[in-house]
This record gives structure tokens, sequence and C-alpha cells, in this order.
């Protein structure tokens, strides 16, 4: 793998989830496959799970790491291609990156969208600058459009929980929000499911229709009670508007996941990303019943990330 | 040791004492024993010695280390339960801490009192969150009520400064401040003591007696004069109120530690949590003299983590 | 090396340059020598550089290694002596070095110039203070006056851009900024440009002179095209007044570094140590031309910083 920062990136599927299920069975088989390598993680914005997993993962591959918060620690970044640089950003991301370049083997970042202009989101603005001018590896640890190590990590639970015949129905349902949030959990599980073998419903209302450059030909409904029907996983997610870019269309159905919804589902699986929003994006007593399988998808980040970094290394070791 | 969040954690104090000492001898005599294991140091307050000599603590016996600034570096936390999470919350400490229990096998908290109401600091309004939800060994890195790893270093550092066969004379004292200070430093101090094979008094201003579910049957006196008097040990420490919650009664007599009230001494050795406000809790002149030992106490902050890490580990080692 | 704070500090130049370039050919060569030793990095500052070249050289070198970001994660501290601390400051800047002491083998410490009065920081009123209670070595990651690790990295890269028998002509000149900047740099690459074999000359506007404490004898020009005319080395570099202090004089002519003043010069090579504000300090197309070694400066912070890390150690490991 020459670099991930989407499911094209990804050779194989169904081995590289089977290469992380083998990491979760004995994460300490590899300790010795990034000896003397270095990854610099680059966080521009938060994070929990991305920030431990993605640690955990590179201990156990016995990788150096050099943690950044970038925003905080280091110099406001500029951004724009021949910016005459006289106002408040001190260093530019081409320089940025060409540093990193000097001091790691792999870089990973974690650049949100700006949810300002849709252009700039849509063309992923910060990622492509690491895309094109990083000379090593470039991993994404989510960005404007895609949240890859997510959704592999996404894959990973569904394959542990599903042991039938027939392909499970996945729903990918929109839930409410206060603020308006970025699409790319939501676009990059629509894209990574497509190359899973499962029915996928994307359930959202009207005026939130995600970008058809993510979800292709996938069935959108905008009644949350017919989607959820029979559903064997549902994955809980908010966004904003796409069309209208960042905007909060009023929506006056309540999406929020509850148990009574559930009811109506195939004993579904629940499943979110993680942070959540209790009580508002799905019920306490979902996110605390047994159908949840959050927690279970937190974990396994871990090898989510493990497998990533493993392959790239391998690619580096291989040269 | 099941958990270390208060002296009833620990089995037998004089033996842990003892073992951070021969720690002391020779830090790096378990570098093994933490292998393969990980500890998540998570502060959501501002840290110098803990976060250095818990650091510090971990490198010595081989742990992996998960450091969190979770204010700073993750999502916003709510922390009421039910919570309609409509507001400026992000993430429920229910589902971090869930979320920590998959990534780590120790979870170590630094949770400061909130210092607006009463009732959530007495109850540990963060950290009995933790105790209820972490299914992994849970370490108090100073609590709302408690700060026993401080606790335990000032045993250590008591420990090594007496060899007379008598009773040490110990006087907690409080000292000015200009702000309103939680109790914990001095809360734990009296519990710890209270195990400890020494006389122990308390000496505030009237208006600022600490909660009797830690002084318990302790002399508290109201004039400092009086107390000093023979003390072999003076602890200086500010707390507000507990009384009238928070609250800094008007005190006329000027409490500040200086050379002159240590004359009235036994020799007393002058202890301190740090860190300190020079010239309001105690003066320059004892804060450099030779009766220090404030110093030494913040190197035994080291001894003390790494001897309860230790002991945790034993615990998960054994299983 | 018993500390390493400014050029006086090294006992031989071309060793220690020597020494980084085979660290730049085999940089895992010392991984034992730091085994069991501690070095705390203290950023009261910005920094991405000296934050990742000094984690890396001290992951080769096999230290461990404590980083704190000192406002952001410790407390707020104050500086001078003999404070009645009653205000905003709730550690001193002694007990925070004491406590250090404790706690490391070695302290390496950035503390920018504070640019509000002339006297603080010409007595480097923060690093005098490490310098004077650091029982252990102490390293500047640049003080108000000097950065000397960028100027031993600028050492290193001018040897290995200079082939030639006869003393190559550098050039510190003088770059536009929008605020005052600090000498830091500027006096440091004098101050260490002496020691070396070149012909040195300085650009600056009127009203720009750097402190003759450390230019000395140097040629100083107020004509940029005049002072770049066959220069073979062209360091770029903002610093506001120091006569002045902090002000920025109004300056006529455009110092901007552009291909068209290269042009003068003998085919030039151009240094900058980062971070750089593009198309204000320098032109897009220098930075990105092939005149600019400026990347490769960044890659020697590595071997500058590993270099003086090991010899440090050496005087440690020798007593």
């Amino acid at each position: 793998m020459k670099k991930f920062t989407s499911v094209s990136d990804v050779e194989n599927l169904q081995d590289i989830i089977k290469k992380a299920l083998q990491i979760k069975e004995n994460p300490l088989s590899e300790t010795e496959k990034g000896k003397g390598k270095t990854i610099g993680l680059v966080f521009l914005n938060s994070s929990l799970r991305t920030r431990l997993s993605s640690q955990i993962a590179v201990q156990n591959l016995g990788l150096n790491v050099l943690m950044l918060n970038a925003a905080q620690e280091a110099w406001n970044l500029e951004f724009a291609d021949g910016a005459v640089m006289n106002g408040e950003t001190v260093e530019h991301i081409k320089d940025a990156i060409e540093v990193l370049n000097q001091y790691c083997d792999i870089i990973a970042v974690r650049c949100f969208a700006g949810m300002k202009t849709k252009e700039d989101d849509v063309n992923e603005s910060i990622l492509s600058q690491f895309e094109q001018h990083a000379k090593v590896p470039v991993i994404s640890l989510e960005s404007a459009t895609r949240h890859p190590l997510q959704s592999l990590a996404d894959c990973i639970t569904i394959t542990e929980n599903w042991k039938e015949e027939r392909k499970p129905k996945v729903v990918l349902t929109w839930a409410p929000h206060i603020k308006p949030i970025a699409h790319a959990v939501g676009n990059s599980f629509a894209e990574w499911m497509q190359e899973m073998d499962v029915e996928l419903i994307i359930a959202n209302p009207e005026g939130y229709d995600l970008d058809e450059k993510f979800t292709k030909e996938v069935k959108v409904i905008h009644n949350q009670d017919e989607a959820l029907k029979d559903a064997d996983f549902i994955y809980v997610k908010n966004w904003s508007s796409f069309d209208d870019y960042a905007a909060m269309p009023e929506v006056k159905e309540n999406w929020m996941l509850t148990n009574e919804k559930l009811a109506n589902t195939n004993q579904g699986k629940v499943m979110h990303c993680l942070p959540v929003r209790r009580n508002v994006e799905l019920s306490d007593e979902v996110m605390d019943g047994e159908n949840s399988i959050i927690y279970q998808q937190a974990k396994n980040r871990i090898f989510s990330a493990q497998a990533v970094f493993s392959e790239i290394l391998d690619e580096i070791n291989s040269k």
C-alpha cells in the first residue's frame, strides 16, 4: 500500500480485514517491523480515538512516533498557494510538509473540513497539499471528505458481527445535531460499504442527500422508518446539507434513534463512530443497550490503524 | 492493589513506603513488569510534577503510555447522567471512559474540584464516573477531594527524614492564598497521616476547618503559633472554606510561614506539595532555607507513582 | 560539553561538525548511549523543527524524554526574584527548574525573547535562571538572544555545500516582516560564522544593526545589492531594531529576496531557519528554486541536536 486516504488505496478489502482480525488475535506479532522508522501523527483538529488508537498501533509495530498538535504547538499555517504572507499565518503548509518529509518515513494527518466553502472542502484543500508535497506515504486520520481508518474499522466490526450466508441489510441513517457537521464519515462509510458484500441503504431527510460522488447508485430513502425496516446494522451519523453547503434545513420528523425505532429492525446492531451526542443523535437506552456495538467499533480502530501502518511499512521495507 | 484513589486502597502503608524506598535505590529493577501493557494518563487539569513523575515511573516499569490532555486535545466532555447533549458538550464522560477501557490496561486521571457546588465536589462528580465505568484499575492523579499519590510521597519523605524513636509532631498548617483553592491536598494529607505513626495537628483560621470526614479526631487549632510550637514537620497548604464552600472568610493574622515562625518549631522540616506562591504561602527564606524538604518531596513523587503502578501491575499480571 | 547555550560551549567547532556529519551517515550508531537517562524538553514557545528534530535525536540516542509544553500543560510561571506571588503567576521558575533537576539528567529549554524590555532580553531573563538554578546540563532550544542548535545546523549545511579551497562569501541579509521579530537567529548566525572559515558580511537597513556584542568586527552594509554581489551563501532573516528596541523603522527599499537579486550573487545558496513568510521575506520562486538549501538545513537540525546531546551524554557518562 503506497498511501491510505480512501478505499481506492486498498488492493483487496477482504484481505486487509482478515489481516486486521489476525492482528486483533495477536497485536504484538510485528513488533520489529517499524524499528528505526518514524511516523509523524499530525493533528490539525481534536481527536480521542484516532489519537490513542494510532499510538497503540505505532507502539505495537515498534515505530518511533512524532506527535504534533500543529495548531497549539507549532505555527499558524497558510494554505493558499502564492499567498503574500503578510497576515496572521506564519508558516506555509508546503514548507511544514517538506520539513516532515525530512523527519518522517510516514506522515499521517487529521485535517477536517473547514465547512466554510464547498469548493475548499470538496477539493480537500489541506489533504491535497499533503498528497502533492509529501515524498513519503501519507495516511489520512480523517480529512474533509473521508475518514478511511474509521471505515475500515467499521468493515472489521461488521465482519465480526455477521455470520449468516445472506447479505446483511446495512442502513446508514442521518441523525439530528445542533451544529453543521462534515460529511466525511457518511461519505466514507457509503464508499466502503459499496466494496463490502452488503445491501446498503441510506436514510436522510430531504435536503440532506450526500454527494453522489460517494453514494453513487446506493438507494437513498427520505423516510427513516421505511429504511430501518429489517435492518441488520444501523449506522447513525449526522451531517449537514451538501447541496446547500453546511446549511441545516429544518427537519420535521424526529430522526433520533430510539429503542422504539430499533424494534422495527432485525435486532439491528447499532454503530456510531463517536463522539456521539446522547439523546440528540441516539437515546441513552440505545447507546447503553445490548444492540450497540459502538465500543467494539472504537476498539477496532486499533487494528484498522495497525493493519494500514503495517502494509505501508511493507511497501517501505520492500524498497 | 485493585485501584488507587485513597489511602483505603493501600493494604499496608509501611509495606508500600518500604517498596517505594527500594525503588528509589534501584528505579530500574522492574523494567519488564509493564511490557505489553498500556496506561492512559488523562489530564483534565494542569500538571507539572504529576505529569512528569508519572511518565518517569511508567518508563521505569516498561509500560506503554497514552498521554491525553483531554480538554485541549480531545472533546468537550459532558458529565451529567441522562443529559440531552444539545449544548456545548460533545462527548459524554461515560463514552470516553468506555473507549479508554478498550485501549488501556490502567486508567489514571487528574480531575480537580470544580469549586462550583459543594455537592459535586464532595461526591467526586468526575472521579466517581471513572470508578463506576472503568473496567480496568483506576488511579487518581488528584481528584476533587484527595491527592493520594502526593500523600504517599509525603509519607515516604517523612519516613526518610525521621530517625528518632518518638513520634514526630506533624503540623498541617493553612497558609494564605489569593484564590479559592480545593481541599484535596489538605484532606488527603490528614487522612494518610492518621495511618502513620505521628502526632498530627491541624492549624487553620476559624472558618477554614476541613471536612471532618477526613480529619476525624485530629486536633484542630485556630492559633498558628500555638500549633507550630515544637513541630518536627510543618506541611504548608492553603484551602478555602469547606463549611461556606469555596468562600474565603477574612483572616486577620498573617499565616504566611516565615523563618520567625519556624524558630518556634523543633528545627521543623518544611513541606509543600507545589506549586507554591512564594511570599504569600511561605517566604523566600523558608522556601530556599535548609529546613525545606520540598524538592525532596517532589522527587519522591516518582517513587510514589512507581510503587503504586507496580502494585497495580502485580494485580493485573496475577490474573 | 558541559552545557550548550552558545558557540562558546563548543570546544572545537570543526570536530562537532564532523561528528554531526558522521551521525547523518549512521544516525543509529549510538542507540545505547542515553539508556536510563532522561532529558526534559521544555517549551515555553511554539516549535515545529526544534520539537521534532530534538525528539528524533533523543530516540536515536536511546534517551527517555519528558516533553513539556509549559504554558499550556503546567502552571503560569513567575520569573521575578523576590516576587510576592499574589497575582496571576502560580509557580516560580526557580521551583520548576529545581523540580526538573530532580527528574532529568539534561534540561533543554526554549524561551524566546519577550520583546518587551531590552534589558530583560539582553540579560536572558529566563535562560539565565536555568543556567543559575539547573544542576544538570542545560541546552538552549533557542533563547532571547541566541539559537545555537540552529546555528550548528547552519554550519553543517554550509560545510556540506562548500567544496572549494577559497573561503565562501556568506551574507546574512535582513528581510522584511510585519511584526517585531527577535534577534536570536541573526545574532547566533553572526557569532557562529565568525568561528567558521568564511568571509561574513551582514546586510541590513539603517536602524537595524544587530548588537555589536554578537557582530563584533563583521562588516555591516546598508545596501543589499552591494552586499549580495558574488555571495556564495545568502542567509535570509528578519529582525527588529536593536538600538530602538523592538521598533520597526521604515525601510524604503524592498529587501525581499527575489530571483532578480539572486542573479547578482555567485549562484548563491539560499538559507533560512524557518518558518518563513513567503513573498514577504523571500519570494516563492526563491523558496522553491534550486538554489534553496533551506530544507536541507531543516534536516540537519536532527544531526545538530544529536551531536550536542551525544557530547553532553559523554560528559555525564564520564562522571
